[in-house]
């Protein structure tokens, strides 16, 4: 039997989603919770890979099992076990799924939210949760910016040296940006993205807002094909995978 | 010349407002910092106690120096100081006030926050933020019973054993439940407040809200004047200083 399972993670102190030999990942402790459990070595796929401190809201994995239990039991043994290693963990959704089920190539779509705390002081508890701009932004020049990069287009610009995408061409369904107080958020859809894609998104928008470009530099940055054109990667803590839809 | 801050800490790792022998306070760490760069042992006092874990969003507090510098430059050194300790907590603004203005004897209000997660599953990220609470809460209930506790009444069933007010008579000014999908939220408002008034409100309202109590059993818990009869202290994770008012 497959099951699809659903995971909140706090990235502050993981090396990511994936196993890593030198450290922790999110990966490591749900396979380890998973065989503490089913009492076999468990493999769990994940949707995909998030960078040491992203976070995740709805990251989802599947993984396959002959042992038969209730899924809200599942749920329990797999928060149980997570609870006694300490990890900053939580399987917040177990579903039975068709054998054909994978997370990651039957997905059809990733929502990623951004969060940016835009104020002169920085924030004790929005520290490793947030990125913290001390310098005002401007939300309507960022909101006008983002409207070039939406659709179909080469994202060479926006894309890490160590992507290893086939291709750099992706479409971008979604990317809206809205402020509430102190807190400017993108929320950020499209089937996949390259390796930093977001966070590319997200520090040159700031660089929008913060007057150093211009919002129509991103369709020059976004034609250039150059990664060198385009602004800096914001910080990992600001990222969260919000869903993968199927 | 004296100052008044607003002051951001996530209390996890402190032992509450107040310096102690043992262990980290948010008024240790503004006084270190405080000391660092007005160059003298300066005492900063603060609106009010908060409890080991507790946290806050606009604690106040006051302090006098002879020095003078421009209001931006101290929350700036505050927070300079403050990040080379890596303590958190955070000076989110600085005024100055006239010399009678006294963080605690000043305020005519206190407005605290409290956060319920309401789900099956634990967080990762809201760990140590909210109170999980797995069983499904009756917030229309909640909401019933918390309207006995409006107004000026003997909270003595609310009190905790340590607590060193004269009286327990108070006026809780507020006290709003509002749920947002998986959080609930408590709003309550009074000029002052016992110790743990707060977490045993919503402690035994928790009661109200998983089936244990009836929101009439909250009028009798209150008329009865015996802190034996209400419902347990709610966790300090959840409950935030939100904002004095003066």
């Amino acid at each position: 039997m497959r099951y699809k399972i659903t995971v909140e993670y706090d990235g502050t102190k993981l090396l990511g989603w994936q196993k890593q030999l030198d450290g922790p990942s999110a990966q490591e402790y749900l396979e380890k919770a998973a065989e503490a459990f089913l009492c076999r070595p468990t493999e769990i796929s994940g949707a995909g890979r998030t960078d040491a401190g992203v976070h995740a809201l709805g990251q989802v994995a599947h993984f396959d099992t002959e042992k038969k239990m209730p899924l809200f039991r599942m749920r329990e043994a797999f928060n149980a076990h997570l609870k006694i290693m300490e990890a900053p963990v939580a399987v917040i959704n177990v579903e039975e799924v068709s054998p054909d089920f994978h997370a990651r190539f039957s997905a059809v779509g990733r929502g990623y939210i951004y969060r940016i705390l835009n104020r002169r002081a920085p924030s004790a508890l929005d520290k490793d949760r947030s990125w913290w701009v001390p310098v005002p932004l401007d939300v309507s020049k960022m909101q006008e910016a983002a409207q070039y990069l939406l659709g179909n287009h080469d994202f060479t610009s926006f894309r890490a040296a160590a992507c290893q995408a086939k291709s750099p061409v992706k479409t971008l369904d979604k990317l809206e940006i809205s402020q509430n107080g102190e807190e400017i958020r993108f929320c950020v859809e499209a089937r996949s993205f390259l390796h930093h894609q977001v966070r590319n998104f997200v520090g040159t928008l700031k660089m929008v807002g913060d007057g150093h470009l211009q919002p129509n530099d991103v369709k020059r940055i976004l034609d250039a094909k150059d990664r060198s054109q385009a602004g800096i990667t914001a910080p990992a803590c600001g990222l969260y995978l919000n869903r993968v839809m199927y």
